[in-house]
């Protein structure tokens, strides 16, 4: 099936940031076909037309870094500094289920694909569930089953997610929109063998590997304590410093670090929004970009960034860079929505496919309306997304050529009954919560 | 007549903080009557009851730094470093008419009530049509004529604004919603004989004064090479600093600085979005704030801060100031929703009116509904405003008691029509404003 988008502004973020002010698209099944001026297009040949309204229409957006199993945690302990301890990690041994992780994944796509995204890389327990729960959403995604040296909500042992991603991996490989990858948590959560394990796994399958790196000050100082090196040049001497490696984070990197990163060809996450909420820090993004180190956005898990959409992590990237670097001058704005679209499907090892809105590329493909007060006037419609649009913003989203979001509504989903199925399932996590909002701070 | 709002979450934002899980509102004509737990909800004696849904109730939002007739210049030459010379004044010395600025005020003020902000203080040229276009609007606000030392587009000589102030300030004054007010535009842009005037003009109406403050590192030199003091200091030298004195920004200040600002009782309006877009730096707040000096939010006009919401300065400013801070656990969520709320009445000397849900209160509510995919689950209501929600969210608006948004849409205006009777009188600032896009970069 053909289908023609017309009428609207198409930022195609091709290698010449190619802008068709007023432009069509037309794609056939999963694959785009043609994107070029409205001189130029098609009069006739196609199966259905969808009249732009002046919409922006942009290459769906790329989630680098996110636990979509995290929904239940939302507005739970935000502003406590004990909030690890008292919360996350308590409750997600008690009350995190097969069932909870489904369901919070189904909510989490959800709210992406409202906002958007059309492609994430996902961390967490329960992988297999995540999957399933992704292949019903028809989102595309890479899904790594965490490693962690302590038994966990999906595994009776530490490290238990080597044996778990030995299963889960070739099970789900090969599939049209799922890449499944393995993801040890950190450097400094895992035994330098499980870590040598996990990259041997990733290796065995060709799969990506991804891991929170260089994030905490005290991850710093206990590899600096114990081996005198960065997490960094810890990892590069295990040799597990690859093009398949997702760091995230990366925000205390040295400038050896950045080096090492470079000449490995390691891909970043940089989750700007969840790093400044919780005082962590701004990543150093301009020297790894001028190393040569492909960026990505991400919003971290709903706990950490609370919101799921890139315009929060556009808008926050460019306050904090440009402060950063006291320039106001520093990232324009295209550079940041390329960040969000090509930028994220390098990272991800997806630029072949996905990223930008080209001939031969897969149709994932968003419009953001411009009716809304806040859409006018359009002088430049980068800045437009950048600096004034949100979430609510986005009207239509296809991915891989299916319709996913109509007026503002998904499609073939409804949003009420997925929140209804996970506020069912959170019941127990939702008491035992409460509970500890009451203890004391540690 | 009055009306029960019933269903919903009410952050009174009184000085306990009291909240209702489950509470109602009832107000009558421009009064708030009673706020308190379901239970205690009349079953009778209302004219109207409006079903909150679960909602957020909170006070209509405070925006205290904006420039309302700047609608034209939004997403106009965001990055690059020259825009003042080469966009703003020029495009404001050859283009900005009355009517322009009447149709950009309507659009903006449209805009901010879409987004829950019920009460603005505007800094900008045409104030007499600001303020019509602000009755039309049906909202609150203090409107100051901006004083500057050289001829601008509402009068032909330097300082204009001083004879133009002393025939609208009395026009204005007495009126329900409306206060008219004088603003020059920052001591380094007035001569200090122009600056004693508007001081004089304030105090002879009782009318607040506002002006930018120590927002330029040029400013800031520019005072330390010619007095030898910081532009506060000048100012206080100048015996301008006083209790009618609402300061933007304010990034620049030192402990000193602080020390006279809260000495003379001014008040700062904070806009974290503008000024860190903008590369200036992050105003340190909390030293304000444990001074005892009144601090609000403000958006800065549509150029600088491009959304007039202030979601996305709250969320900003959570970011910004718990990163400057190294501390995730300052600025608790609801500290930040006083900001935008009670203490943003506090700055513009309205805290006897608005700023809580109390008895005895003007009625201006904000319901923020929480059925949208980034408003599940609520722990804490406070975080979901600040971290989660966005313009976008905001459903029912009222001020002084009047309907003024329904269901996401505004009740006596039409969006649509107020754009296109801007866009309509922006033909020939479009024009120029292309031109200059095409001028090489000064």
């Amino acid at each position: 099936m053909k289908t023609l988008i017309t009428n609207a502004t198409v930022l195609t973020m091709n290698p010449e940031y190619e802008v068709f002010e007023k432009g069509f698209i037309l794609f056939e099944n999963d694959r785009i076909l043609a994107v070029g001026p409205t001189e130029e297009q098609p009069s006739a040949g196609y199966d259905h037309m969808l009249d732009g309204k002046n919409a922006i229409a942009m290459p769906g957006m790329v989630n680098t870094h996110t636990h979509i199993g995290m929904i239940p945690f939302r507005s739970l302990g935000d502003d406590t500094p004990d909030r690890l301890r008292r919360f996350l990690f308590p409750l997600e041994k008690a009350c995190m289920t097969k069932d909870l992780a489904y369901h919070s994944g189904k909510y989490a796509i959800a709210e992406m694909q409202l906002a958007g995204v059309t492609t994430f890389m996902d961390m967490y327990y329960f992988e297999d569930e995540l999957a399933q729960a992704t292949d019903e959403m028809k989102a595309r995604a890479i899904l790594g089953e965490t490693v962690i040296d302590f038994a966990t909500c999906d595994t009776t042992e530490a490290h238990g997610g080597l044996a778990y991603a030995e299963i889960f991996i070739p099970k789900w490989l090969g599939h049209n929109l799922i890449t499944p990858a393995i993801a040890p948590h950190a450097p400094n959560t895992n035994s330098p063998q499980a870590l040598r394990r996990a990259a041997d796994i990733a290796e065995k399958y060709g799969v990506p590997l991804t891991l929170h790196l260089s994030e905490m000050d005290y991850e710093i100082r206990h590899f600096q304590e114990k081996y005198g090196k960065t997490p960094v040049a810890f990892l590069n001497d295990l040799s597990i410093l690859n093009k398949r490696l997702i760091a995230a984070h990366c925000i205390h990197v040295t400038p050896e670090d950045i080096t090492l990163l470079q000449q490995n060809e390691v891909a970043v996450a940089h989750c700007i929004g969840a790093n400044t909420k919780s005082a962590k820090g701004v990543a150093p993004v301009k020297a790894m970009l001028e190393a040569g180190i492909r960026v990505g956005l991400g919003t971290d898990g709903p706990s950490s960034g609370n919101t799921l959409d890139l315009f929060t992590q556009m808008r926050m990237f460019a306050n904090f860079h440009k402060t950063h670097l006291q320039d106001r001058g520093a990232f324009p704005a295209r550079e940041i929505v390329r960040l969000a679209t090509m930028g994220g499907a390098e990272v991800l090892g997806l630029a072949d496919k996905i990223g930008s809105l080209e001939p031969g590329k897969k149709a994932d493909i968003v419009l953001v309306e411009t009716e809304s007060a806040n859409m006018f006037p359009i002088f430049d419609p980068y800045a437009v997304l950048v600096y004034s649009a949100n979430a609510g913003n986005v009207s239509e989203v296809f991915i891989n050529g299916a319709p996913i979001v109509k007026d503002k509504r998904l499609v073939a989903q409804n949003l009420n009954a997925l929140r209804t199925a996970l506020a069912s399932e959170m019941q127990e996590f939702t008491k035992q919560a409460k509970a500890n909002e009451k203890k004391p701070v540690l």
